[in-house]
């Protein structure tokens, strides 16, 4: 049986898990809400970002009571290092997805998308799903190839991002100025987003290894 | 005299403050090379975030250091978390103030800004200089006060970042896509590169009084 503090430490574990599901559906939702001009479900994901502030407060304040109280060192000592760094990550992607329904707002009922670009954006939602999805289960599971997997999947957002400019350059089909602010925004907070769940596997990573994944990275 | 451990706490205040001078040169000459459509300048911005990297990741070292070697309680607790979470943001101002200097090079020997948006511009980087000078000092002084001062600003940054767009809107003078794809990726930087300023200040004033900057701001 596990003692109180480590049953401490999984509990922190288990609220970043949480954090990772409410800021999945939180992009999820905004996706859609982008997508679909759907002001209502725009409103939602930005009263509920408070719910991942929130969680995040809780998490720092956990971990430091740990600190204080329980003093830890070695592996202990990474876990609750990454912990502050990896809620700092998950708050932020929170925003993005936050940002991302704003832009959805600021446009309605216009849809802040032209339609010849909805499909990118549309599969940019679905790898910031997938990737939020995958830094879950690396925070749980611990799995450093996984880990080390997401950074290959962020090359996808990657390739949605650059690909976007390419549509939005394209002199044969000319966009608004207002439409090339939009789509920019928009595409940056999913690159950004992604970015965040690379940097959550990372510290999984190190909290794991004490090696940083770029070290690991390097090794064939 | 101070003895050995608190000498160690001052060096990591100390090297966060190395960190805002990286940062606010990193940020100053990105503004010239943007300006100036300077390529080897932008060069130079973008080799030289590298020193912040490292900067970063020895700061984190020490403080993980001191975390199991002190095993430190109440506000020397409060200052090695609250560098981990400085030392992270300063860390990304070093890549926006790359950002911006990779914009500069994206378009060189083309000038990425528009005549007429450049005055915005070198206001932003006037301000963005006016912030991380003063988030140096915030943090070497723990001054509560000049904390606050900082989020007010902000709010300069933020007017500038709407008048760029707004001036971008302007049908009278209507600019080319890719024009406002440059100006709304390198005012966002602007703009994120003063929010992580703000959040840094905001660190300062919950190490110092163990409180969250935004209860302390709601009071009058």
């Amino acid at each position: 049986m596990r003692d109180a503090y480590h049953e401490d430490l999984d509990r922190l574990t288990g609220q970043l898990v949480e954090m990772t599901r409410l800021v999945g559906s939180a992009i999820s939702r905004a996706s859609t809400a982008l997508l679909d001009a759907d002001l209502v479900l725009a409103e939602s994901v930005i009263v509920a970002d408070n719910a991942v502030d929130t969680l995040r407060d809780e998490l720092d304040r956990k971990a430091m009571d740990l600190l204080a109280r329980q003093q830890p060192v070695a592996s202990d000592l990474r876990v609750i290092v990454a912990t502050l760094k990896m809620s700092a990550d998950l708050e932020r992607m929170g925003d993005l997805a936050r940002h991302v329904a704003r832009a959805a707002r600021r446009r309605f009922p216009e849809p802040a998308v032209p339609a010849p670009l909805r499909a990118t954006i549309v599969e940019m939602g679905q790898v910031a799903e997938r990737l939020v999805a995958k830094t879950g289960s690396v925070i749980s599971s611990h799995d450093v190839e996984a880990a080390l997997q997401i950074e290959r999947d962020d090359d996808d957002m990657d390739r949605l991002h650059r690909a976007l400019f390419t549509a939005l350059l394209d002199v044969s089909a000319p966009y608004s100025v207002e439409a090339a602010i939009d789509v920019t925004l928009v595409s940056r907070y999913y690159e950004r987003f992604a970015d965040h769940a690379v940097a959550v596997a990372r510290r999984v990573v190190f909290l794991v290894t004490g090696q940083q994944a770029r070290e690991l990275a390097e090794t064939p």
